[in-house]
Parts: structure tokens; sequence; C-alpha cells
């Protein structure tokens, strides 16, 4: 499938940030809104990607063939007459999708979740030979969004569309799936001097051609700073992990979240920022050795701390790999057992007896269980298993990744590692028996 | 959708083994014919099964129900004249499928490897409107197979079939799907005297309304002890995992294919083999611990082969389930564990220092990455990792657990404790390393 994106306004009120730059190549959390969109339609399987450029255009040109033309195949349109509106923008690459079943069609200035525009195209899709459009009922209707464009619905179909809409059911998203029919009706919208995208698609609704796709997720129409800023928040706060357990979600997340929210801006990669993690637990290991258990009890909540980050990372720009998957799921454990044996020799060293020993053991075997038992669930029952939901009240047992780690820290903290090291010996065995209970019960 | 099986027939070929029991109740590997082909139905998916019987119907009834009604709706339908033949027993069932689109129809002697029989739906349902059938085309033309119904074909259409031709294309594997269609041409067969399932068949063929499937897997029309023989010998042989490494190809699964088509004869489940497995794991483990290497390490071996058993016996009658295969995931870690624990432990005792100690900690975190790995790769790429394939060179680490329980064996046998604990422990590490190296090579 082909997509278009019109890039070619100017975005006056989010001066002076845009002062001299268009507004698709403002930033949000390290990548421009333009790059956003492009790795997005990557991602739902586009290969072809239309952009219409008109104020800056050779900026935005420049830019995004230096960043993208590596990754996905990029076709530009400039529009000298973009100031009449940008109808005239999506006539411009009318003949890059003329002859298309269907195509694409999003704002650049728009953020869009992911998961969204993936559910978007899926419902879409289904239904041929209409056009469609990403609508948004949750504030609709009685709230009015001054400035957006609000659409009116009979049944699944939109009637009627435009800003100035008194009576309307959901706002316009600014994402569409569009029939070619679109191109006679700008021009016949044009030549009553509406050179909108709006304008044609009010003919289509005039037909009953155009279906409404009420989706719940998140979209921002980037007008201002509050909608930078709130596009920014909701970006970082999806990018949290249905899988953490009740630490990393109310103790490591808000940490790393911020952190990732300064280092996205960087050019650091997700995989360099596992290594990094990687090192520091050696560290803590290492200082486990030396019999410091204080500093050893930081450097390894800070591993974990920062071993959210390379996901974090790599989901917000979209950087997500097969290998920085596996790379990661390996190099934890690795992190896991050199801590564990750490753990284990500075308990010998204070109580020279076989017990440590013997806790390490269990420890070292019981530490990959959790993650092994949640990847054999998910190839399975092909659905992911959710500790915090169905390990139920082994919850308290702290057992996963970031409760081990949390435990170990605290324990370490008081200089009281054999202690540490009973509890996560103990409570990885007694998680993984009771998920075995859980899902003989559940059979 | 429904399925019917014919089950009405006598078998004269098969006396004295059918002399007091009809075909279709006759035994392989633990389950009638009959049951192999309900629960291979019931695994792709058929709800509701008819079962026309004839011969001995009442002994075929009380079997079925006594065995299979709690898990599948069966419906018996009698037929007291099923000695005019095949064609009289489908009639007997037309009601029960009357209203259908389609519906599936098997020969209750015939067996059927369970992916042909799964690729055969799969494809027919591609297709509405006809019916189709599954043929062989591995053996035509040419190869004559006495006394089976051949097909002659034209494009994907068979256009006639009957025991009797001399030119032909396929051979009648004995699973239909069929559309209502074929009682009209039953009838119309019968008219001529002609009361045979095949006559019906050629009824729609020479409409060019029966189209061939030509499936490449295993079936048999068991008709002589050498079928039987034949059939029992490729079901045994279809369930070796195609993720064995070579000490399971060559050593283990010889024994344990062995074993499993003995036991396979009596009640023992899949989950009670699992135990037995881990039993003797936790024994060769207390034989480490009283210092016995020898007797540890030919139980350990023993472990490993008796291990391959439950899963043959899930797959060879029908018994597979996800707690069987996550509980068997478990134990197998927490049976490596205890022996590799009491193998450091007997190499502590010969030479006592912290080699032994380390490399027990080296093993330890390094036996379950071989199969965390696996997991980790099928839950990313979707696909199987065949260490066979794809370890390449390291295929001679012998680090998955069927080459790491050999070299415990034998170095047990050598009473040379600590060089196995030594190559145990390194090599999961590099198997891990060439791994993961090859993933990123191969992105």
């Amino acid at each position: 499938m082909k997509a278009i994106i019109l890039a070619a306004g100017k975005g006056e009120r989010l001066q002076p940030l845009t002062k001299n730059k268009p507004k698709g190549l403002l930033k949000l959390l390290g990548l421009s809104l333009l790059e956003r969109n492009i790795f997005l339609l990557k991602e739902i399987g586009v290969k072809e990607i239309g952009i219409v450029v008109g104020y800056k255009g050779e900026e935005i040109i420049r830019n995004l063939s230096f960043n993208l033309s590596s990754q996905i195949q990029l076709y530009f349109f400039k529009n000298p007459h973009w100031k009449k509106g940008n109808g005239s923008s999506l006539l411009c690459a009318q003949k890059f999708v003329q002859n298309e079943d269907r195509f694409l069609l999003l704002m650049a200035d728009h953020f869009f979740e992911p998961k969204g525009a993936r559910e978007f195209i899926e419902r879409s899709l289904k239904e041929k030979g209409f056009s469609h459009l990403w609508i948004d009922t949750s504030a609709a209707p009685g709230i009015n969004r001054e400035d957006a464009t609000k659409v009116k619905l009979e049944k699944n179909f939109i009637v009627d569309i435009g800003k100035n809409l008194k009576d309307f059911d959901g706002i316009d998203c600014g994402m569409f799936l569009l029939t070619p029919e679109i191109f006679p009706a700008l021009k016949k919208a044009a030549k009553n001097n509406e050179c909108t995208v709006t304008a044609g698609i009010k003919e289509l609704a005039k037909k009953k051609h155009l279906k409404a796709e009420p989706i719940k997720a998140f979209w921002q129409d980037i007008d201002s700073f509050t909608d930078l800023k709130w596009a920014r928040k909701k970006l970082l706060s999806s990018i949290r992990s249905p899988t953490d357990g009740w630490v990393a979600k109310f103790i490591n997340r808000p940490v790393s979240l911020f952190l990732t929210s300064l280092l996205a801006e960087t050019s650091l990669t997700p995989n360099q920022i596992t290594f990094f993690s990687f090192l520091l637990s050696l560290a803590s290991a290492l200082f486990f050795f030396l019999q410091n258990s204080f500093v050893a009890g930081i450097l390894c909540q800070l591993s974990s701390i920062i071993d959210g980050i390379d996901g974090e990372i790599a989901r917000v720009k979209f950087k997500q790999t097969p290998f920085g998957s596996i790379l990661d799921s390996i190099l934890d454990r690795y992190a896991d057992a050199a801590i564990i044996s750490g753990l284990t020799f500075l308990s010998y060293m204070q109580k020279p007896s076989s017990l440590p020993i013997i806790l390490g053991a269990l420890a070292l075997s019981g530490a990959p269980l959790s993650m092994l038992f949640k990847e054999k669930f998910k190839s399975t029952f092909k659905k992911t298993y959710l500790p915090q939901k169905e390990d139920q009240i082994a919850n308290f047992l702290f057992a996963n990744r970031d409760g081990r780690l949390f435990i170990i820290f605290i324990f370490s903290l008081l200089n009281l590692p054999l202690i540490g090291l009973l509890i996560i010996s103990i409570n990885s065995h007694l998680l993984t028996l009771n998920r075995l209970i859980q899902v003989k019960r559940n059979l």
C-alpha cells in the first residue's frame, strides 16, 4: 500500500519553535513528527510514501532524504501554491496514487499512537469500495474542541464535516484511507474556491462514500506547545510494559521514563543501553566480591532501572529489533547470575558454611525460571503472561526480575546479604510452583 | 464442521485379529483405528462426528461411548444392510449432514498422518462449491497398488475413479470433503446396483464436481498385517522431534521409541512419565552426593532417555496438553539443577577447592540458556529454532540438554566428574555466544 503525508503548511501557532523550520520537522522525543509518521507507516506495512512539501520544502527533503531514504522509499512532491490550502497539496500527489485501489493520507503535524493506526488500517481494509476516516468519538457530542474538524454521522457514514458544525458526533483525527475518488471531489471543491482536504472530503460525505472508524487510541493535532507537551506525555506513558511487576511499575518506570525522555534526544542506541545496564550489574557483582555490600546494592538497583530504558528507547524511537530483544533477555540472565554469585560470595565470607552455597545454587537455578515460564507460556498459549494479573497473591513474592533485584538492593543496603539470598532463592521456586498450579487449575 | 466415519464393514483379511471384533477397533499403539480418526478430527476442529456402524455395531458403540463420549459429541447410525456396500452406510447418515455446506468423510479402517489431514482440510476449505478428495500421487503413474481405488485427473478435477482403472494419476486415500450433492449421486448409483461410496463419487467426477488434493503425507488403508505393521512404524517415526540434537537423534530416540511402542499399550500418562524421568534425575543427583559416580551417571542418562518418552506418548496418543508441555520444561530445569549440584559436590569432594564451585555456578547459570534462547527465538521470530540446522559447528559442543546429560554420563562412568563439569559449564556459554552471533549475522 502507498501513503501520502501532507507536510506543506507553516504552522503559525508554534512560533518561535517553528520560526525557521516547518512543523513536520518539530522534534518529539528524538524524532521529528514526520519521521514518527513515516516509521509508523513502515511498521504497518506501507512500502512507498509520497510527501507533499511547500513551506521550507527543501529543508524537509534534505532532512528526510538524509535520515530515512535507506530505510523506506520516499517520493517528494512540491506544492508551490501551498498557501491556497492543503487540498491543493493533495492534488500534487495525484499521479502517485491514481492507480491504487486505496491509499493512506496523513497530516504531517499529527501525532498518532501506533496501536490506533494499526487498528484503523485493519478495520478499514476489511470493507472495499469506500473511503474511511479515523474519528474520535470520546469527546463528542457536547465537548466542543474549538478549531477541530468535526463530523456528523448517520450510522457508520459521515454525512457532514467541517470546523463549524454545531451538531456533531466525532472529531476528524487526520488519518484517512481514501479511494482515488477524492481527486475529482477536490477539483470540484476547488472550483468553489475551497482548496482544503476537508472540502473534498465533504463531497465524498455527501455521496455517503465515506465511512467513520471510531478508534480508541491517542492522537493529537500538534497546533500549540500544550499539544506538543501532551503528546510527549502520552507517548511516554504508552511505552510502559504490561508485564511490569510492582517494583518496575511504581519505582523503576517513573525513573527510567524520565531518563528515557532525556536520552531519546541523544543518539544512544537501545543495544548500547543494554550493554551499559549489563556493565552496571557486573560492577555490582564486583563490589559484592570486594565485600562492599552498600555500593553493590546501589549498583544492582541502578542496573535494574537502566535495564528498562533500552526497551523504552526502542519503542519510543521505532528501534525495536529481534536481536535487541534476544540480547536483552540473555544479558539479563548473565547479569542475574553475576549478581547472585557475588551475593553468595559475600554471604559466605560473612558466615562461612555450606548454607550460603546451597542458597546460592537455589537462587542461580531459580532466577531464570520466571522468564523461562513466561516464554514457554507464550509459545504454548499464544498469549503474553501478565504477572500482575495472573500471579495473584504470588506477586507478594517479588520473584520477577524487578522484585528480585530490589530485594537484593534492600538487604545489601542493610548489609544482610544472606537474608536477601535466602528470600530470593526461596521465592523464585515458590513463584514457579504457584504458576504451575495456576496453569493446571485453569485448564 | 461435522464429519462422518464409516465403520460398518467386516475386514475379512485381518482375521484372526478381527475374528471377533470390527476392524475399526483394531489397536495401533494403544488407540483403536477409530479412536485415532476421532482424535484426529477433534484436533482439526470437528465438533460433531457421525459414525455409521454395521458388523458388530453394538460393540463399537459401547466401546467408543465409554472411552470418548465425554471428549467429543458422537452420533451413531446403524446400517443393518452394511453387507450391500459402504454407499448404503453413508446414506444412513444423510440427515446428520443434509444441511451442512460440506462435511468430512473418513473410512474407519484408514490411518492418516495428522499433518496430512490438517493440510487436506486447509486446502479444501479454500475453495467453495466443490467436493474434494485426498489423493496420493507419489506412487502413480506406473506403480499399481493392487486393490487400491485409483483416480484419473484432468487438471485438478477427478474425472474417473475405480479399482480397475488402467490409466490413472493417483490413489484415493479415503478422506473426503463432500457437499450433500453426494447423496443423490449415491442414490443414482444404487439404482444401478452399485452401493459403494466410489460409485457415488464417480457420479460427482462425471460432472467435474470433485477436486483432487494431492497431499504428501503418510496414509494407510489397513487391510492386512503388513499394513498394520507399516502404519505402526510410520507413526513411531513421525513423532521424532525436529529439534533433537545428535545424542537425542542417534542414541536416545531409538531406545525411547522402542519403549514408547511398549508403553503406549499401557494406561501410563505422559505426565506420569515426566515425573518418573524427574525422579530418576533426583536419584542421579542423590548418587552423586553419595559419591557413587558410576550409578549416578547411568541414572542421569536413563533419565535423559525417559525424558523423551512423555512427549512421544503424548504425540502418539493425542494426549498433548499445554500443562504437560510447561511441566516438562520446568521439571527438566530442576532435573538439570539437581544433577549439576550433585556433580559439583562430587567434584568438590574429590578436589576440594574453589574451582568446582565456580564451575558449578557457571554450569547452573549456563544450563537453562539453551532452552531460554530457543523459546525467546520462537516468540521473537515466530518460528522454531532447529539446533541441528542453525547451530552449525556449535553442534559439536553438545550443549543442548541431550548432549549435556550425555557428557555427564560419560565422565561419570570414567569417574572424572570435574572434567565433565568443566566441559558442560564452558560449552553452554560458548553455545549461547555462538547463537547470539548467528542471530546478529542473519539479520
